[in-house]
């Protein structure tokens, strides 16, 4: 890696900024492929961030910003321009500058699940679905889903104001999306997610009736754990594939990359180059 | 260089970037000391400049901030504290964070030329000196060479007032030094200074009646010159001593080193580890 006059930064903003892994994934990949890029922390506590974000975006080599904790629902109100993903999640973890200047946010954690179910040969286009848990996670893939092209889509909380919610939002953002709340019920679904924490300890109840899963269905989990979650290992036992948390997080890095309008990788490639353990758990804290 | 999570930032602040050596002369020195400092270019457009300076500073992992055109002179109204050299100069080079917040900026041109010097054994306590010459440069040497003990102190210039205000500025901060204005005269000095472009182009005229030059006297050129400038030539056939130019750029990087707390070393060791051709010229433009 070498730093000139001419390096094009992409800073990563959030605080505390000690777990951060970006820089080790992407600057070796951008050294690689001789790109003058390089992805530097920035430790930016809540109070001077708005001004930050729009001071380091009048800067003619500021190529783009990644945004974690605790900055992700405030940066939606910064934005000029805002993704569907954005609108319907309240948050956002990308941030690039259009040529006349505006800022345009974008959220990247449904569209890593939703790549790792498209690699993995699964058809979004038309299928049915279920996610079960609505806060920014379950939101944000939702979206992903109904970008995708799911036909009908349910989705479920404990607080079922909060899906409700959401469904309005899905609705309004997209029409071609039957989006309705509604009881975490797998039966007749092509694609079941779990988005609540429920499961990363082992003694958590299930997010849902396993006995309603039939054979053939998808069932991913955002829940990152070192190995299969109770409620995949069910899922497997009943003849139903699956999607671990792990493969949401990978999967982010190259449509990050396409944001920000560098050539992209395949996650397997990134990970090689940073020579990182796949631990999840600081993916996790990092939050990528 | 490997960056993380707990890299600091240095960033270095101008526009346009693109002939900025400092990455090239800093990054590979704190990768050979195992500091985890990075410094970067930031390309900052005079109008967004003071919101900047302001917000990196916020940010708790930027330990310094060195700055160049077009904003050292700007940079003096933005700070809370300023060292005798930013006062008497009117510009700034360098800024740091004082633990309390405030930040504060400091001005090492004159600090390079008079380490240049001192490293060459002249001994400026209760020396008379002349400088020729009272733009930027030419005060920040006067400044330094006041803050080294300096005796007798005269500044002259083409333009009298601009010597005489140099001259009061002088005496208003370093009270131990006479400082006067007057004209180009060496005959009594221990010590000359060109800091006028004088020397830049081999057919200009010298910067002083060389037959006043007596010999033991050290003179020093701020003209950064392929070979010694004429002045020079004409000294060192009169027995003087002489510094170049480029001494006084490459003296500077330890005192910042110094300034952002960091280790320092020898301007040659920043040399050789930086693998950078001497360029003279390319040091010139970058304005470090």
């Amino acid at each position: 890696m070498r730093i000139d006059g001419l390096t094009e930064l992409i800073v990563h903003v959030g605080f505390p900024t000690h777990t951060f892994r970006s820089p080790l994934i992407y600057n070796p990949y951008f050294e690689s492929i001789g790109a003058n890029v390089v992805v530097v922390p920035m430790a930016c506590r809540p109070e001077p961030y708005p001004v930050l974000l729009r001071s380091v975006f009048a800067l003619d080599n500021v190529r783009g910003a990644l945004i974690t904790m605790p900055h992700k629902v405030r940066t939606v109100e910064l934005l000029d321009v805002r993704s569907p993903a954005v609108e319907v999640a309240g948050a956002c973890n990308a941030v690039r500058r259009l040529p006349d200047g505006r800022l345009e946010g974008d959220l990247f954690d449904g569209e890593g699940f939703v790549r790792g179910l498209t690699r993995k040969g699964v058809v979004l286009s038309g299928a049915r679905a279920l996610v079960v848990g609505c806060g920014g996670v379950g939101s944000a893939i939702a979206a992903a889903l109904a970008a995708a092209g799911v036909a009908d889509l349910v989705v479920s909380d404990v607080v079922p104001a909060a899906a409700q919610r959401l469904a309005e939002r899905l609705q309004r953002h997209f029409s071609r999306t039957q989006a309705r709340s509604g009881p975490a019920d797998a039966i007749d679904r092509d694609l079941v997610v779990n988005a609540t924490p429920l499961g990363m300890h082992e003694d958590d109840p299930l997010p849902l009736d396993i006995s309603r899963l039939r054979p053939g269905t998808m069932v991913g989990d955002v829940v990152l754990h070192t190995d299969l979650t109770p409620l995949l290992r069910h899922a497997q036992a009943r003849g139903c594939r699956v999607q671990v948390g792990a493969d949401m997080l990978y999967e982010q890095i190259p449509a990050y990359l396409e944001f920000f309008g560098l050539p992209s990788t395949t996650p397997e490639h990134l990970r090689a180059l940073s020579g990182l353990e796949p631990s999840v758990a600081a993916m996790h804290e990092e939050g990528v």
